[in-house]
C-alpha cells in the first residue's frame, strides 16, 4: 500500500477502535484485501489485535491470518480458544497451513494440529515431511480433478457445482481412480470445446510435471519458461499428490533471487523478514563469512611481508595499491555477476564456458587497456613524471584486470562442474582471491622494473 | 530443457534434415513446446533454419518466432517474402509484436508493419510509443470484455463462442461502451454463479489497476501481493487500454532482479542475453563504473600519501592494511545487500530507517568486537607480540566495521529520500567509500597510538 494511504487508514482504524465502533470497522475492513488488512493489524497492540481480529468473517479471517508475520500468528493462537483456532484453521489451504505450522513452536503447532480432523491431520503431517525448498513442501492438495471419460458438459457441470475448495480451477487434472496422472486440461479449452466432446480427447496427455523432491527453483523456472498457471506434483510412483500454483511460483522466484543476492554479498540467506530477525540471528548470518574472508585475508599480510623491501624502498607504491586491488575486485565482481545472472536466466549453460571465457578475455583486454592507460597517465602527471612508475602501474593494472575478469568468468563454471552454487561460493570469495593475485602482480612487476627485492 | 535431452533432440533434428524427411520432422516438432523448438532452431545455420521453419503450421510458427533471439528474428524476416511475413505476424499477440518491433532495425520493422492491416498498424504504433519499462509498454490489447448488464449465462456463452484471440480469458473486464472500466470478474466466479445472475452483481467493482505510465516493477509487485492473474491498464482518462498477464509479470520480475544484480555489481543493465551482446557492448556496460570507481580510488592515494610518514616508520602497517579495507568492504556490502533486498521485498519502508540503523548498530558492535579480537590476537601472536600493534588493529577493525555497517544501512535510505535507486548508486560505491574511511581510521589510530606522523 502507498505509505500515506496506509497511515491514513491506520489512523482511522485506531480512531474507530477507541470509539468501539465495531460495525463500521467491519464494513470498512470488508472493502480491503486480506494482505492489506494483515498489514494494518500488524501495527496494533496485542489486545486490540485479538479484539479486532474477531470482527472479521470466518473466511476473511483465515485469509488475513496467512499474511500475518510468524510472531503475530503465534500471538493470536496463544490468545485464542480451541474453538476459535478450529475456525481459523478450517479456512486455510493445506499449503498455507503447512507453511504456518513449520514456523510455530512445537507446542503451539501441536495444539493447532489437534484442532483439525484426523484425515486432514494425516495429510498435513505428510506434507510437513517434505524437505524445505522442495516441490513437495510448497504444493497444495486442493486441486480440481476430472476423469478422462467425462464429456465436456459433465466436466463443466462439475466445475460449476463443486463444493470442496480448490486453489486453482483453471487447470484441471485428469487422473485414474488411483491418482495416476493422465493429463491436464485448461478451463479455456473446456469452454471452447463442444458439450459432447470427451475430456480424454482434448486434454494434454503429456503435461509438464515435477516430482515431490524437485527443487523449488526448478519449479519456478518451469512456470516462467512455459507460462503455466499450475503444475502437477507426482510422487515417485507417478501418482498425483498435489499441485503448485503460479502465485507460489512468483513467491519462490522472489525468495530465490533474494537468497542469491544474500549469498553474493556473503550473507547467509533467511526467509524471515528483516525486522523480525533478532540482532543475534543477524550476527549469525554474517559473522561466518566475515571471519572466513578476514582470515583468508591474512594471506595478503604474508604476501606484503614478503615484498616489504620493495615498498620500503619505494613507499609511493603503497599509496597506489588500494586503487589496484579495488579496481581488480570491481572488474571481477562485474564479470562474476554478469555470468551468474546469465546462468540463472538460463541464457548460458555449461557448454558455453569457452564462449564466455573468450568473450570476457576480449572485454577485459579492452577495459584493461583504457583503465591502465588512464591510471598510468594520472600517475605520470601526479607523481613526479616518473616513466618507470607509470609503466609499472600500466602493466600491473592491465594484467590485474585481464586476470580478474577471466578468473571471475571461469570460476562459476568450475563451481557448477563440482555441483556447487556459484552465487554461494564464488561471489563472496572472488574479491579476496583477486586481492592476493593483484598484490603479487603489482609488487612482482615493481620488483622487476625497479630491480628491487 | 535438460542438456542431454536437448543434445539428443538436436542430433535427431540434424539427421532428419540431412535425410530431408520433413513429414517426420513436422510430426516430431508438433510434440514439442514452442519455446523448446525455438531453442533447437537457434543452433541451426541460416539456410536450414529458413527451411525447417516453413515446416511448422502457421500458429505454431508464430509462437516459436516469439521465442527466437532478436538476431534470428531479423534473419528470418530478411529471408522471408512479404506473404510469409504477413502470416507469421498475423499469429502474434500485440504485446509480443511490439516487443519484437522494438528490437528490429528500422527498415525491417517498417517492412513488418507494412504487412499488417491499417487498424492493427495504428494500434501497434500507439503501443510502441509507451516508454520502455512502463505498464503501457508491456500490456496487450487482446482481453475478454463483458458488459455489466449481461447475465452469467450470456457471459459464459460469449466466453465459449468468442472468435477473436484473447491472451487471458480467466479474468474478464467489464466496461461501458466507451471503455470506462466498471469492474473485473473471474471465470471462477462466473462458473460458480447461477445462470440468471447479472455480471454487475457479482463482478468486483473496485478492482486493482495501473495507469499506462506506471513502472513495470510496481506492476509485478501488485501481482505478487494480490495473487493476480491479470491486471487492467487504464489511460489518463480512466479508459481501459490493455491488460498485463501474470506470465509477463513473472518475466518482469526476473528482468528487474537481474537488473538490480547488475547494478549492485556496477554493471549497466541490459535485457539482451549475454551471448548476444557484443564485446564492445559489454565494454560499454562496464567501463563507466570501472573508470569512475578507479578515479574515486585516487582519493585513497592522497590519503595514503598524507600518512606516508606513518607507514614508512612502521612498514608492518602496510602488510595488515588490505585485510582491514576488505573486511570493512565485506561488512558494508552485507548490510547494503540485506537492506536493499528487504526494501525490494517491501519488508521495510522509509519509516523503518531508524529501526534498521539501530539494529545494524548492535549487529556491527557484536560482529566488530569478535572480528577485531580475532585479528588483534592473530597480529599479537604473528607479529612479535607487540601489544600496541595488536591494540591498534583491534581498535581500527572495531571502528571500521561499526562505521561500515551503519553507513551501509543509512545510505540506501538517503538515496531513496532523494529519489535515487539504492541498488544503482549505493551498492557500487559503498566499498570505495569504506576503503577511504578505513584508511583514515587505520592510520589515524596508528599515528595516535605510536605518536607518529
Amino acid at each position: 500500500m502507498i505509505e500515506e494511504i496506509f497511515e491514513q487508514k491506520q489512523e482511522e482504524l485506531n480512531q474507530l477502535l477507541e470509539e468501539g465502533n465495531y460495525p463500521v470497522i467491519k464494513a470498512r475492513l470488508m472493502e480491503e484485501e486480506a494482505v492489506d488488512i494483515a498489514e494494518l493489524f500488524e501495527e496494533l497492540d496485542e489486545q486490540k489485535l485479538a479484539l479486532v481480529f474477531r470482527v472479521l468473517p470466518k473466511d476473511l479471517a483465515s485469509e488475513v491470518f496467512v499474511h500475518f508475520s510468524n510472531k503475530t500468528q503465534e500471538l493470536l493462537l496463544l490468545a485464542y480458544s480451541d474453538e476459535e483456532i478450529s475456525e481459523v484453521v478450517a479456512g486455510l489451504y493445506n499449503d498455507d497451513l503447512v507453511e504456518i505450522l513449520e514456523e510455530l513452536p512445537a507446542n503451539v503447532a501441536k495444539r493447532v494440529l489437534s484442532r483439525t480432523d484426523s484425515e486432514r491431520r494425516k495429510l498435513v503431517n505428510r506434507l510437513l515431511q517434505y524437505e524445505d525448498g522442495s516441490a513437495g513442501s510448497i504444493m497444495t492438495t486442493e486441486y480440481m480433478r476430472l476423469e478422462a471419460r467425462m464429456t465436456v458438459k459433465e466436466a463443466l457441470h462439475k466445475l460449476r457445482t463443486i463444493k470442496t475448495r480448490v486453489e486453482m480451477i483453471y487447470t484441471c487434472f485428469v487422473t485414474t481412480s488411483d491418482r495416476i496422472l493422465e493429463g491436464v486440461i485448461s478451463v479455456a479449452d473446456l469452454l471452447r470445446a463442444d458439450d459432447g466432446e470427451k475430456v480424454a480427447d482434448i486434454m494434454e496427455a503429456d503435461p509438464h510435471f515435477v516430482i515431490t523432491s524437485e527443487e523449488q527453483g526448478e519449479v519456478s523456472n518451469l512456470f516462467q519458461r512455459y507460462d503455466l498457471l499450475a503444475l502437477p506434483v507426482l510422487d515417485h510412483e507417478e501418482r498425483l499428490v498435489g499441485i503448485i500454483t503460479v502465485d507460489d511460483a512468483l513467491d519462490v522466484l522472489v525468495q530465490e533471487t533474494s537468497e542469491d543476492q544474500s549469498h553474493m554479498a556473503a550473507v547467509q540467506a533467511t526467509s524471515t523478514p528483516y525486522l523480525e530477525t533478532s540482532v543475534l540471528d543477524n550476527v549469525k548470518r554474517r559473522i561466518f563469512w566475515l571471519m572466513l574472508l578476514m582470515l583468508s585475508g591474512t594471506l595478503n599480510a604474508f604476501v606484503l611481508q614478503f615484498y616489504e623491501p620493495v615498498y620500503v624502498a619505494l613507499p609511493v607504491l603503497v599509496a597506489l595499491m588500494p586503487m589496484l586491488t579495488s579496481t581488480g575486485g570491481n572488474a571481477a565482481s562485474q564479470t562474476n555477476s554478469v555470468t551468474i545472472v546469465a546462468m540463472s536466466k538460463e541464457e548460458i549453460s555449461d557448454r558455453d564456458a569457452f564462449r564466455v571465457l573468450w568473450k570476457e578475455l576480449r572485454v577485459s583486454i579492452i577495459c584493461g587497456f583504457f583503465l591502465a592507460l588512464t591510471n598510468g597517465g594520472f600517475v605520470y602527471l601526479r607523481f613526479g613524471r616518473d616513466t618507470r612508475l607509470a609503466l609499472c602501474i600500466f602493466v600491473s593494472f592491465f594484467i590485474t584486470i585481464v586476470v580478474s575478469k577471466c578468473l571471475a568468468a571461469a570460476l562459476p563454471f568450475l563451481a557448477r562442474a563440482v555441483n556447487l552454487d556459484p552465487a554461494m561460493v564464488v561471489s563472496p570469495l572472488i574479491t579476496t582471491i583477486i586481492d592476493i593475485l593483484a598484490l603479487f602482480i603489482y609488487y612482482g612487476t615493481a620488483a622487476r622494473l625497479f630491480s628491487l627485492g
